[in-house]
């Protein structure tokens, strides 16, 4: 194939007039699909349906420690599910607290609580002129939203192929407003690659001028491969910084959202005691106890790693012939243009597309013109503002094949007809 | 049987030595009993045993609007749970957002995003010198330690009969530093009573002097009736607030918690579009969706309110002996001894014991020496302090009936013997 670059303006004109004749034909199919989120298919809530059969009318509603799962009280959540999330993260259960459905809304209540009442006794953020996070992107987009809806001063961070620039990370917590840094560290949102044990280990050893200062650790793919035989590996966290003499630095989280339900799965934080202290102190106002018998549902389901290990495994056989179908799509249609770069993950849910500068928007716009909605582009920068207006979120987890198919041909299309005309623009001026 | 006061030093030295004996010897018991805190006994949970049979491993999980309860999504919860809980607090669905477990986490949220974010656009809490909360009491300790924890200042009003003092509360709202009100309007939490119409009416016409002043009205109790044949009746407050022009004023909570199951139940708020519309614009941020298969679970076992209520006959079978147990002890035991006062509820989980001035600490302290755990005494004032030390909430629900009955024999010996040592002391003096 000729690079788009190398064309002249005739090829050009004339590969605009052949794509647009294909494009109103797509238009006419009226499509409605989304892939706007990381949503689990059906096909995958499916796998998980036997958690409906754990329980019965009949059932002994007690856990191992004798707690009536049914009733008040067990604040830090059931031991089983402690050490069943403890497991997944390689952290000993004593430094897990189980919350219920959604760890962002662990996290959102963590900024919450550290805006209203300060870090482990420092002084609430609320107090504060100016407080600042770190933003690695393109990242997550929720992430970024929680902090813009705290008026935290987000500041972005470059992501590399090993993860955020650390160079710059180390300088900027020199900063006492900075407060905080938002990681995905494994499989990350939306890029797909693991950081590497030389970021984690620098991530570890920071010195933030900030004492309150938190590496959000938002774990949420750590064990979502797509491969048995390639898998990305990451360095457990709170052991770094353990040895780093930073345990108080990190703040993890995870769920199973993407494991068992994505509307109905257990949570939870993984921290110092210090940090778990903390989180007590304003749980202890806020709730009695999250739903104890959802969490026993998922401690007898998936009983250890090795449970949850193999149902991953289902969840593979399910999401990797749709990663595989875009890419193998993005790679027949776009490769050698020159007119676009993409990931190529290991595990998670995501692909990230980066068109040429100043061309996603103009190509979300139309695949939503054509019935197929993308991530807004920009989301996964904070502010939503994409300095190069490149990066394009691709979710393929919740379409089934056949769909997936119409999308990822609508959207290499879009692709080269939006590039198409970014060049005849360009070259006209 | 002779008042107390009306003993002489000779008798009251007498009985107290007799009172004394008689603590020996139940000390000498080894109990070991909880009546701490509102917590259904497990004959309660047993009855809702049939919800986990509702659901098996081929279950459709598609609810009436064809939403998969197991996958994102639905940030209001369910149409059908919106609507159940609707019906139980008499409020049209689209005034109902349902939640997780807990409606005290709503309350602490919303207080939290009210400190954050303020109320409907208003100045955020955090911003201004001084916010101040009206406490009816005796009330819920937990209601005064959400405020307390915030920093709100709270400002104790009397309980009468018919509800809270309600000169006061619509004079101390002319203060613009006033920004709400907790009510646990229907068998309140500790004693028992039912607010009037009139009290509701004079509620929902107040003219607070702050904009954001929010009536937080926990309708904990609202389908808990002891009795087929005498029920409290309570104004549905919404409307109330409506049809005074001030349909902003009010928050409902409400949960099953003391319906389905205590620490997996749904909860929910019901208020006016204007306020749900900012406690969304917080929720969006915070999280996808609560667990909706939970909520379906819910829906599919209640069916509507009278579901709900024959579920509730069941609990009233279970809780009204206990009620009456404590309640023939008090009488058996204290009548006409002039040393305590107590309330007689129709509903609700709590009776309401008020001693002589300055004994309640001491009441609950030689309980605690005998083995038995009743709330602190005081906790049901804000700051923990009950001016007149007299306050004792019982809570009869979790113990068994021959539990129980030691445990009321136990409180009566304790109340009198305290009561002797008190008439001594203030004799000396």
């Amino acid at each position: 194939m000729k690079a788009y670059r190398e064309m002249d303006r005739e090829e050009l004109l004339a590969l605009e007039k052949e794509l647009t004749g294909q494009y109103e034909e797509a238009k006419q199919k009226g499509l409605k699909l989304d892939m706007s989120r990381g949503k689990p298919a059906p096909a995958q809530l499916d796998m998980t349906m036997p958690m409906m059969d754990i329980f019965n009318s009949s059932f002994d509603m007690t856990d191992e420690a004798g707690v009536d799962v049914r009733n008040y009280g067990c604040l830090e959540g059931i031991i089983g599910a402690r050490r069943l999330l403890g497991e997944m993260l390689g952290v000993d259960p004593q430094h897990v607290i189980v919350f219920g459905t959604a760890s962002l809304n662990v996290m959102y209540d963590t900024v919450s609580r550290s805006v209203t009442h300060g870090v482990m006794g420092s002084t609430p953020w609320c107090r504060l002129d100016k407080v600042k996070f770190l933003c690695p992107a393109p990242g997550y987009d929720r992430h970024f939203s929680i902090t813009e809806h705290f008026g935290i001063e987000m500041i972005t961070i470059p992501m590399h192929e090993d993860g955020p620039d650390m160079d710059l990370v180390e300088e900027y917590v020199k900063d006492p407003a900075v407060k905080g840094i938002w990681c995905v560290p494994m499989y990350t949102n939306p890029l797909g690659i693991t950081y590497s044990g030389e970021v984690c280990r620098r991530m570890a050893n920071l010195s933030p001028a900030a004492e309150d200062f938190r590496i959000y650790w938002d774990n949420a793919y750590c064990v979502h491969h797509l491969y048995e035989d390639r898998q990305d590996t990451l360095p457990e966290m709170l052991s770094l910084c353990r040895e780093a003499g930073k345990e108080d630095m990190v703040l993890e989280f995870a769920s199973t959202s993407k494991i068992s339900f994505a509307g109905a799965g257990i949570s939870c934080i993984a921290a110092s005691l210090g940090n778990l202290k903390w989180v007590k102190d304003s749980m202890t106002y806020q709730i009695i106890s999250h739903d104890k018998i959802n969490q026993l549902r998922h401690v007898l389901y998936f009983k250890d790693l090795d449970g949850i290990k193999a149902h991953m495994r289902k969840h593979a056989d399910i999401l990797r012939p749709k990663f595989e179908l875009v890419l193998e799509t993005l790679e027949r249609e776009l490769g050698g243009l020159g007119i676009g770069t993409w990931t190529k993950p290991l595990g998670g849910y995501f692909i990230s597309f980066n068109s040429m500068d100043g061309c996603a928007k103009a190509i979300v716009a139309k695949c939503k013109e054509a019935g197929v909605t993308l991530t807004g582009a920009g989301a996964t920068y904070p502010y939503g503002k994409d300095p190069h207006d490149s990066n394009i979120r691709i979710a393929p987890s919740y379409p089934n094949l056949e769909e997936l198919k119409i999308t990822a041909e609508l959207f290499v299309l879009c692709v080269k007809l939006v590039s198409v005309e970014k060049l005849l623009e360009t070259a006209k001026m």
